[in-house]
């Protein structure tokens, strides 16, 4: 290029080549979106129904202001037609192009799945507010420097990541391909507790800190779960098919029954794994095996060396 | 539902009946932000004061642009009116809502207390100020990747942390509710690094990476302490009164005397643990009891089996 | 002050001695950034730059809607020009800031240095988008989670996090400062994955779930290696000159081979250290030094210590 190019100019002599090098891959599937090609709404798009949603189970909490006590109502109303309506129509769309390579036997009609699945979907919603409100006391109860239960809503990473979990999770279940991953994604972008749509988690649930949590699609967790930071419920090994490709959809992530506490970094790892109720795990622990109900599991005793600074001179890491 | 509604009346069938169960709960606390009622300043609210807080200890740096030299008291001006005027609404409204539950002592008129605490917030940041100069200075010397000051104040992720905590533990002394708690966890959501706001942290204090950090509330952290990703300074256990109830506020977390480096993934727990000065904290120690000043704490020599694939076909995890 | 002044003017009785304590240090380089003095991009517009950037890796996904099919050279055309023109004024300011403390042998024109590098990056980013479609691939074939290289593009943090820094790592290899750590960072801060704008990462490369995975500026990974969450590609210790500062830029973290699979909460230190290709390094290994192609190394199988809460009294940690 010519660097004595007046400034307004230099681009013009690299852009037609730029630009057949960014045209010429548009058609590939993996890295665009066009509106007569895959059509999907995209990241911020549905991020924007999220918060919507969010703010239906807390209001006036995630968002800005506190709600006026009089248009209560109206607000509600608003939040409730706003978010149905953008999430209905992201939903046909995520299923006319999930239709495009798997087709679907239950939907025939994607607009007509999208406003039976979103219906269907506000009223889940409304009982997942329910226990939240468990989700809620959980968190007050369990962490000494919790002073109210606004300040656990208003502030704690681990009920926003619950909360997501559970509108992820009733898209999840109704069918809808993508968006839920979206959603728990961004949750996990916020919060460091990653959560996939697919795990199933009882009321009263509990994750403190938060940062590194990894819960696994096939998980299934009982009520008054508490997690701390850096735990993970995931996979042993994953299973290959004749051709060497993953199986996808087995079960792989353990169970956790009622009342279980998981001190941090532990990881627990396995489809057939499954933490009996009112059990302990200490922190660090690392488990592949089933305990039975009333366990508690914890590492050797530590003990680190401990050298005065004079005596030993080799690499500290 | 009757699914072949024409979609702009589809969700007129079943609206009255999610108005009815999302409003049901309108007056539960832990769950709901009214104007009448909480009145409390939603997240999104307190997000915005403290990025213009930030914006005072870093002009022009977390913002979009650089200050114009000639309106540089313009700005500083209008940041501080900004900043303490909304502070002041949210402290006054903060403490009405504390005050519901909690009755206290020494304000007797919640919009004073916030006048007088925001005068002394202000004044107490500008001494934050300093010291946040001496931790960008230990992170520039602390990390062989630094090039410059500017780069550190501009992008690490630990200096960004501390500068939130030193807001918020500001806040904190003067006896506000919440709104500390709320900013920290936004520190933790952009950084994953968690300190509570109730922490004591001397000057000159480096996090690097950072990722997965936690600070309890109790801590207390000398001068010049350098801590990497990972690190846990934690609690032990947790006290119970006679009904069962964790009791709250009590020490709880360690202590780290001055100059101390802690590796990463090392976890340090209890309240009556001591890191005596000068000392170094190995990566992933695990330690629950004091240690001397000018310690060296590392793990035995770590001894991973290492086997050719030819030899060894059980799981890998 | 005056606790009965009307609100309004409370503030003025202690505006002029804070305004004197806050332009004090406006000077002091570390923590200003004014148009006369450093004149560096605030943080929010280099992340401006660096989201229309990831735009044109992903056409339509990470913004709010599909590109319409008719106005997709337009588009990219629009989004080549805005993000060279704004990214060619950083460049062309970062550079007059760099050379005022660090004298370049190589510009001598910073105007001129900005067009000529942001030609050669444009031209670089074309090709990095490729290789971006077989980390899509890559973490498409890799996670039995995954249903559609869509929805891996649409959320999976991992394929954020290596896009932004193929991004940030061509304009680092072109000489620019500052503006790919900044980059960098805010990767991290979506995604809890600290990948230094200096590494250097072969194709096909997939991080799943990813938070605290953090992998140092003089590390090297070959084709087709994949990271779990919490992994550490890190230095062993710092080298110091002869007055006891730490030596920047010298090789200190590790070489990943080709195939090479690292499993959660790995720890691999130091800058001799090579992984062999086509190894495997299980969960929670720390590894400091070489192992062969072909190797695989885990730790001794864990064995917890497992009771029944009525044999055993001592703290849960």
């Amino acid at each position: 290029m010519n660097e004595s190019a007046p400034r307004e100019n230099w681009l013009d002599e690299v852009l037609p080549r730029l630009l057949a090098r960014f045209g010429a891959c548009r058609e590939c599937p993996a890295v665009v979106n066009t509106r007569q090609g895959q059509n999907l709404p995209g990241r911020k798009a549905v991020v924007e129904v999220l918060e919507t949603l969010v703010d239906l189970l807390f209001p006036g909490c995630h968002s800005r202001d506190p709600i006026p006590t009089e248009e209560f109502d109206a607000v509600v109303r608003a939040r409730i037609v706003r978010s149905a309506t953008a999430l209905c129509d992201m939903v046909e769309r995520t299923m006319a192009f999930h239709c495009q390579t798997t087709p679907c036997t239950h939907c025939g009609d994607c607009a007509a799945f999208a406003r039976k699945t979103v219906a269907a979907f506000i009223e889940e919603l409304a009982s997942a507010r329910e226990i939240l409100g468990q989700d809620i006391q959980a968190a007050y109860e369990g962490d000494p420097a919790a002073r109210s239960t606004m300040e656990v809503a208003l502030s704690y990473p681990g009920v926003y990541a619950i909360a997501v979990h559970r509108i992820a999770h009733i898209l999840q279940k109704l069918g809808v391909p993508i968006l839920p991953r979206i959603m728990s994604e961004h949750a996990h972008s916020r919060t460091g507790i990653d959560i996939h749509p697919g795990a199933t988690i009882g009321s009263g649930f509990f994750i403190d800190h938060g940062t590194g949590v990894v819960i696994g699609e096939t998980c299934t967790i009982g009520r008054r779960v508490k997690l701390y930071q850096g735990v993970t419920l995931g996979a042993l090994s994953f299973a290959k098919d004749a051709d060497g490709n993953l199986v996808k959809g087995v079960k792989r992530h353990p169970d956790v029954e009622d009342n279980v506490i998981v001190y941090a970094g532990a990881t627990i790892l396995g489809g057939s794994t499954v933490i009996g109720h009112d059990s302990v795990i200490g922190g660090n622990v690392w488990l592949t095996h089933s305990v039975p109900a009333y366990s508690k599991v914890y590492n050797h005793q530590p003990d680190p060396l401990v050298r005065s600074s004079m005596a030993w001179e080799g690499p500290m890491i």
